[in-house]
């Protein structure tokens, strides 16, 4: 049995108000390419498949395309389960008729756990799909007495332990916030104040554990209890992070052999640093220059319009720093110092910077009559 | 071939602000039972499934339970097509999954038409499911040009015309406004200025034609163009059409025979009309004062809260219409009047109803004292 591990997705989420459909489409058709090159026997996707409960009809025509391609052309069966970031209801609906196609949505939680035996061209497997649930909906659903997540899980797992796989290996897949995980800018709290953490130990009885939820991709306390990550940057706090898919593959003993494959965004989101002039000379030859990129710039002096001169070089300058102006006093001196100037300092530079020269005698007078008017319409009013 | 005919269930509608899935659920478990009784091969729901594009939680999980019960329990084949209420890409998500499983959903148009033709116990028939498609979806879809709905439909239909149904019948589902059909208020414009008319002879050549958009059951121009109407009345104009679904049977020349198979509402919608203490007395015997009422009071005098003392008898009193009062003189006379009247005069009437007794000389007075005190007040300020 040889599958990939994927999880958030989040399609149709937005980069700074930039839409990633593309990207995320670019993307997704290189798992597609990875199944295909690696013959696997089924995709899982462990949750936030969409960003919000109730996502845009094009990120629903965009898995609808991917779905079609996995199950109908290429005959995968592809395990789904609910994340925090999806509409359980919306995600869940008709899963019945689905299932018989090879398509397994797990939505809402539900009382009884259906576990899922795929059969791999070199043997099966049983996936226990287990949607991402908090305690109050795990309270609801078992009516039982849970207050933390880790709790919560525990209940979940139950049925996993005792149910009867016939000696196949276990895969679990899950949606939560494993202690000790290393986090993003990217991931939605599950809770406030930590109680949302779960032991690694509690996976590590199964043969594998297919985690969503941690854009990074990482394992916790064993190899085989493993985050896929997401599967692109959806901050900049990403920006040094690999992102990849996971290939797992049990050997005879039922013991998980992983994988990374790699993904190439189609844009990169990274970090650059410097001077403007510096900088628009290197976007020139840039090959990445499509990047979305946060501009940290080191000018020390007030500059017109940055944003537009930096995206005529780079267009897809997302967020915009100015190190250079907050580093020596701290941005709020500067700001106080912009204010003790007064308007006449103030439109001094701003002309200068406009026009490239100086204000000369004639001019600097019309400004000061000009300002004089507007402080004595101030006054009367 | 015997199927059920049904439409325009806007699952998450609310009436007046009340919702009426509880009344909703009510009547999808008679079309279940309906279905049973008459041992039907398939039941047909010509759009409108949704009362909006993003329909409520609540709103999927509902027809979750009913697709659950037909398809997967009864193993009934359904065939649903997106109205012009329903956001087909959302609707029509995964549905080449389903499929196989006998849940047709046609949700976004598509350039090929799929038949499906499903075996019945009595023979068998093709279905055509056409999606509300307004003209610019098909002029895009088509890349033809066309203007007008009728126009549209047109181009949709003569895929259904060349297709060879092996001597099967035909059967067309569709969603738009025939002309000369009768409307309700609950049916939102396909489009302004009548644009939006199909003529009826557009369907005579098939043998059934199942319609959804216009909630009244009715057919027009020959008996086997129809449409079923909505599950409930979803509006007070349509308190005296008796809901329904339709039974389609066809002989062995392919001729539809038609039943109309009555649906009995949990709450009744209608109107009721009197003077308060009339109907106040008849609510206490009335059987269904849980009725979904709007209220006509004929009373010509002012009513302290009279929305509260009906509610105390009949619960769900949705609106109140006080038809006395607008009409001797016309609603605008009247308020005139009270605006001529003068606030010692209405006090007086306000002071008489709620007390049930005359204000005294003391509090006339002191009322007297308070008006002309505001008055004061009110030039000073």
């Amino acid at each position: 049995m040889k599958f990939i591990h994927t999880s958030d997705w989040h399609i149709g989420r937005q980069l700074h108000n930039q839409s990633l459909i593309d990207d995320q489409r670019h993307i997704l058709v290189q798992i597609l390419a990875l199944a295909e090159e690696h013959e696997v026997d089924a995709v899982i996707i462990a949750g936030d498949i969409y960003d919000r409960s109730i996502p845009p009809a094009n990120a629903v025509a965009l898995l609808d395309d991917v779905v079609n391609r996995l199950v109908n052309e290429m005959k995968l069966p592809v395990i789904m389960i609910a994340g925090n970031h999806d509409g359980h209801e919306r995600l869940g609906f008709a899963s019945r008729q689905m299932s018989d196609s090879g398509l397994h949505i797990i939505g809402p939680l539900h009382k009884e756990l259906l576990p899922i035996t795929l059969k791999g061209k070199s043997g099966s497997a049983v996936f226990y799909g287990l949607p991402y649930a908090d305690p109050a909906t795990v309270r609801h659903v078992f009516d039982c007495e849970v207050s933390s997540h880790e709790q919560a899980m525990g209940v979940l797992l139950e049925q996993v332990h005792e149910h009867d796989s016939q000696g196949l290996p276990k895969v679990v897949i899950g949606h939560c916030f494993l202690d000790g995980g290393s986090e993003s800018e990217s991931e939605r709290p599950l809770s406030i104040g930590g109680a949302d953490k779960i032991s690694p130990t509690l996976f590590t009885p199964f043969n594998y554990t297919a985690l969503g939820h941690l854009h990074g991709p990482q394992y916790k306390g064993e190899e085989q209890v493993r985050y896929s990550g997401s599967i692109l940057k959806y901050s900049f706090s990403e920006q040094h992070q690999k992102k990849s898919v996971t290939l797992v593959d049990f050997d005879s003993q039922g013991k998980a052999q992983i994988e990374l494959l790699p993904l190439a965004a189609k844009r990169d989101v990274r970090i650059v640093e410097g001077e403007l002039s510096a900088l628009l000379e290197a976007g020139k030859t840039d090959p990445n220059r499509d990047d979305y990129l946060m501009v940290r710039l080191l000018d020390k002096h007030a500059i017109l319009d940055a944003m537009g001169k930096l995206r005529s070089v780079y267009p897809n300058v997302l967020h915009l720093e100015r190190t250079g102006l907050m580093s020596d006093n701290g941005q709020l001196e500067i700001r106080r110092d912009h204010i003790k100037k007064g308007e006449l300092d103030m439109f001094t530079e701003f002309f200068s910077q406009v026009s490239g020269e100086s204000m000369n005698e004639a001019q600097q007078q019309a400004m000061v009559q000009a300002i004089d008017e507007l402080h004595k319409g101030e006054q009367s009013s």
